[in-house]
């Protein structure tokens, strides 16, 4: 995965989109994985809008459920993902984006979101802060 | 993550599965990567009771939604996931495990769940079948 994905077609899109099973609420979980590292940045969920939003841009694009909205990831902190491929699992029911993450992808301005670990017995943080979240979104 | 994961007492594991915040259905979306290469293998659910069984036996231990019980990983096709380490994210509402598969991770004998990818603007299955499903659970 060293090209960017190359964007679909509103079709096209559309009828990725439509292979995907999503829950209840119309939600499919999505995972973002760093392409080239193997780094898990983070897990969000997605509506089939943002599928295709994500699809036919080639930027992770989900759908925020704390803001009942679509969240074009970066938007408001210049954090972008460009797609570079993606995936989904054999039940059709969680999808995997390898993408290229710019600067860090948690809001707490660490690079990934899992940085909560089980160390001695007991929970520790493991991953420093790489950029100040007032920078990110001041 | 060279050593597997210390299993951790009773008390130990309770308070690590009292930091996670369980959906309304009382669950918590697990990724299970790969320790070494990177790979995701697949993503699952875990009940409060399924971590601390993962957390207390370092094997990976889901809740199966279908069969509404708790989900040995491999206690029926041998292919055990050893937990190397256990980690979540910002929110507390997605877990990621590092573990050592064996073998396979899919019910379908693939090596990971996440084999189906869009090329050439359509959906496309990118992994081969490296054990025969009828062999796993036959």
């Amino acid at each position: 995965m060293t090209h960017p994905f190359v964007p679909l077609s509103s079709d096209e899109a559309t009828a990725i989109a439509q292979r995907l099973k999503y829950n209840a609420d119309g939600l499919v979980p999505a995972i973002a994985q760093q392409h080239d590292s193997g780094e898990i940045l983070m897990m969000a969920w997605m509506n089939a809008t943002a599928v295709i939003e994500t699809l036919s841009s080639a930027r992770a694009c989900y759908y925020s459920r704390s803001r009942a909205k679509l969240w074009r990831k970066g938007e408001s902190s210049g954090q972008v993902q460009t797609l570079m491929d993606f995936r989904w699992d054999c039940d059709a029911d969680t999808v995997l984006m390898m993408v290229d993450q710019k600067g860090v992808a948690c809001h707490t301005g660490r690079r990934n979101c899992f940085f909560n670990a089980v160390r001695n017995g007991t929970a520790q943080i493991i991953a420093e802060v790489q950029i100040d979240p007032d920078k990110l979104y001041g």
